[in-house]
């Protein structure tokens, strides 16, 4: 038997019992006679006393172990004189009596501490190692708990958890597959699911009615900081529901795992907005909600003025910074130069001081008079002391600037707590999105995507205005999940196909099998995948997807800590019936 | 809304209730003026009435509908007269008095009944309509419910449920991997883990102390019967624990199952038994302890007769079928057939008939007198009307026939009754197998098994002799799971290579980077893993774990539903430097 206790498990309460632990050395201190060892283990850290008075031997033994060693020690709990109120086993020690080395260990590279002197590349080189630092184990763990709630959840609402396969078909349309060589069939491949979605969709064809699954899938696309070639969904899917039973059992299930996950009650419904009103006030369709500073739109109130800049443009916009009216030249020019970054890419920043005595002091104040910006202020409901920000240009590039400088403000005025979580559901998102350079619509979606039924009649008219039957929850400016009813209706299906430029042929070769299948009584269905690696972060505080994952891969799809991908041995290649050209 | 009800929600107690349901036409009986249709979903199926006299119009409508069409009925719920007790609904029908089509069906290749009249492949093609059948459905739901008990029990015992990855590196040893070649990294491939070993270990290494994950695996092999490319485990790793601690925590497990799932209490604790034991009793290291029949050898007592098929072979062993001295010759004849197929491959069969009145008949009368006929009886603890089964040869191949002998044997009385359980752990395999083609050793379970401590002196002198610290879980004669303590210290694990024939460069290459881990304080673990397929097919009665999963492949490894794998384009196979070349 290796312990009794955890190291985290001992208090005042076991005093003078008589304990076995074992674990990791996190440090030793040498205090004259005396000397100081801290076993951690995944529970806590406990402290060790070895006394050169009471066994000399025993405590030299104890000032050779290094950082790292494993080992294992028998002693009596004592009541600590100098207690720890920060440690959960801060009252207490264990006078050593016993002690073994389990294992020694190499001097790590880098602390196991919170806040470790090791770099990114070290760390992820030593993931083992790094993972043994209580922050990155507790991300986790959490990750453990909200898989476990989620799965309660679903269970208990009557879902079925089925594992589809990872050994499936390439669909060559949409991001780019993962391929597999079969050597039973040769130069024949698989594919790994970029999603469940086909099957989740036969599944409902099936008569599962409830079906989910934590799903990993895969896309061979090339990496961002945050995007991995492979990740997780809460991936479901229920059979005779409309979108608000939809959106009602998924809303159930965030609250639950607030509630059980984080201890947070949300009383009230999540609000809802349209995608139309979500970009008109936020300039994004997955808006944060932490905090207003609204978009007013003011190309009425600023026209006419001989300011070429507002005249000349379809769209000039504003925000309104609570208490900003203070901001520096410098803190100015920032912000402008925030805006014109070529990711954000806006031409200039125009702002708007609302000073504390009532005057107004712009950017502008060449074209506008006093009254002027007064006017735009009163449409702002700006208040003394608040700064106007306001961004001019095409609609569409211009909201998505605002949107970027209205998260920048957000977070320089701390607005954007990661303790506060307000969810939100983004609804009524377009059918279709026009894609200038190939002059044909996509599907905002996928294809099987139902319209709302009340805008079908636009379908011939203008696809550009019907609305989806598609949803997505955003929380934090996050977009957590996202799905929609499905089109259970042949006739409907090839009408969107149509519309989409698929040929019956492609449609077919494509979609057959689903095709097919939906001629055998496909019930109305619609489902939504969440993306658990979102969800953790979100959860955890955590600024990427990359540390709520055991053994991420970096942004060359590699992992460097086993060094994969990697040349593979001829016979297996010639096996797969395959050659390598490298150009 | 599309239901107020699921269609197996019904009862008496809502008689006068209006209610909507939605479901599939199971089937529909029309009776002069009044038509039953079944409408069937995954609760169950409840009886529609309409009645020509009532509504002529809807009674039509009703009369149209075709198997498997999707419809919702709204209606008014009444006793039925005719009541049918082998459903939960039984008591009451639905008066029907608005019916809607929500989809057509074309009329399926075979019946969605338990019995169905599609035979294999066609039901493969059409999985999404065999998994209708209630009987499928349930093999899934048994599944679910499985996966999430095991799930809880984990939960509870302070298990962390981690996703270790699916994209990783080739492992040349072992079975043959599937390769992923990579976009980003031109030449190099990643591999499907055939498990997730070495990251479990690695999670040890990281302190994580109480490990699951029920994971998908890969394995490129040829298939049989019982195998698929994909399947999924209940991995598990456990540190600072002995054989002792996992072997309970798991039986736990496992008792939890049965009284979660199957409502069956195992008071008593499971039986061990070795290896060597379980090879001499049963021939097999999974053998189903359902029913005794054990092995009892008597080359001492056959030897010196003259019978030169005794006399000329190491080892004779027999069983004893209780009631059947009554086989007849045909019955007998059978037998020989049976152990004499090559799969079996014993050279004949030898039978004593225990007569009722204390006499013998035996196929070696000429060689054995009443005497030594009885002499062997006794040995065998055989009774009066019992049948004594004898075969010959090299003990360990005469053993396995024996083995299938008694399994038939069992099956022909009776005696493996599926709703009967009896677990058995199966301890102290031996650490090598010794490999007649190659000359060398081979770890039975892998190369990190840790030996049995009292025995790492035989390491030098007799490795054959070396116990493993291994442990398999067997139920019904199903090898359910198994495990093993790992090797936590280098010295010991570089002896084992040694033993195994690695050189240190290529153990370097091969597990180098948990060998790496292993020098940074690695705590003494262990575990096991359990397959899922095999458990769920066990508790479901099933005798192929195809029928537990969803979507499988066939023996070729191809998923006909969707036809995969399949031929990819072009532009895919240039973007991987690839070019199939087809010998």
């Amino acid at each position: 038997m290796f312990r009794t206790h955890t190291c985290g498990d001992l208090r005042l309460s076991n005093n003078g019992q008589q304990t076995t632990l074992s674990g990791w050395v996190q440090r030793t201190r040498k205090m004259g006679g005396m000397t100081f060892v801290d076993i951690r283990d995944r529970y806590g850290i406990t402290q060790l006393v070895f006394n050169q008075d009471v066994n000399a031997g025993l405590w030299e033994q104890a000032n050779k172990l290094g950082r790292e060693y494993v080992i294992q020690v028998t002693g009596t709990v004592a009541e600590r004189s100098n207690k720890n109120a920060n440690m959960s086993t801060g009252e207490v020690e264990i006078l050593v009596s016993e002690l073994q080395v389990l294992n020694e260990s190499k001097t790590p590279p880098f602390t196991i501490e919170e806040n470790t002197d090791g770099g990114d590349d070290i760390r992820m080189k030593y993931r083992y190692l790094d993972l043994r630092r209580t922050n990155v184990r507790e991300n986790l763990e959490l990750r453990h708990r909200i898989t476990f709630e989620t799965r309660r959840y679903l269970d208990q609402m009557g879902f079925l958890e089925v594992e589809t396969p990872i050994l499936i078909g390439s669909t060559p349309e949409g991001a780019r597959d993962f391929v597999v060589p079969s050597r039973m069939n040769p130069g024949e491949f698989y594919a790994l699911p970029q999603s469940p979605q086909l099957f989740k969709q036969l599944l409902m064809v099936s008569g599962f009615d409830r079906y989910f699954q934590i799903a990993k899938c895969f896309r061979d696309e090339d990496l961002r900081a945050d995007r991995q070639p492979e990740f997780t969904q809460i991936d479901c899917e229920m059979s005779f529901v409309e979108q608000e039973d939809v959106l009602n059992l998924f809303e159930g299930m965030m609250k639950h795992l607030f509630k059980f996950v984080k201890d947070i009650d949300f009383a009230e419904d999540f609000p809802r907005m349209t995608w139309h009103e979500a970009m008109r006030i936020y300039g994004s369709d997955k808006p944060d909600i932490r905090f207003g500073m609204e978009f007013v739109e003011i190309k009425e109130e600023v026209s006419g003025h001989d300011f070429v800049v507002f005249d000349s443009v379809p769209y000039v916009a504003g925000i309104c910074a609570t208490g900003c009216a203070g901001y520096t030249r410098k803190q100015l020019d920032e912000l402008t130069d925030f805006v014109k970054k070529p990711q954000i890419g806006a031409k200039g920043l125009v702002y708007i001081r609302c000073e504390l005595d009532g005057t107004f002091k712009s950017s502008v104040d060449k074209f506008y008079s006093n009254d002027d910006l007064k006017t735009i202020a009163a449409k702002m409901n700006a208040q003394p002391g608040d700064l106007i920000l306001i961004l001019a240009g095409a609609k569409v590039k211009t909201q998505k600037a605002l949107c970027e400088l209205r998260l920048e403000m957000g977070a320089k005025l701390g607005l954007r707590d990661k303790n506060v979580f307000k969810p939100l559901w983004v609804i009524d998102f377009p059918l279709f999105e026009w894609d200038e350079e190939t002059q044909r619509y996509y599907a905002t979606h996928h294809p099987f995507t139902s319209p709302n039924l009340d805008d079908v009649p636009l379908l011939d008219t203008d696809p550009g205005q019907v609305r989806a039957t598609a949803y997505d929850m955003v929380i934090n400016g996050v977009e957590l999940g996202g799905g929609s009813i499905r089109i259970h209706e042949s006739e409907l299906q090839n009408r969107m196909f149509e519309l989409l430029g698929f040929t019956p042929e492609k449609a077919q070769a494509q979609f057959g099998f689903l095709m097919s299948a939906f001629q055998y009584g496909a019930p109305p269905h619609g489902g939504l995948a969440f993306g658990l690696d979102r969800l953790v972060s979100l959860f955890a505080g955590l600024d990427t997807i990359r540390d709520c994952m055991a053994f991420p891969k970096n942004n060359s799809g590699r992992d460097v800590m086993i060094d994969a991908p990697s040349k593979i041995d001829q016979s297996q290649l010639d096996e797969l019936n395959l050659v390598i050209d490298l150009k």
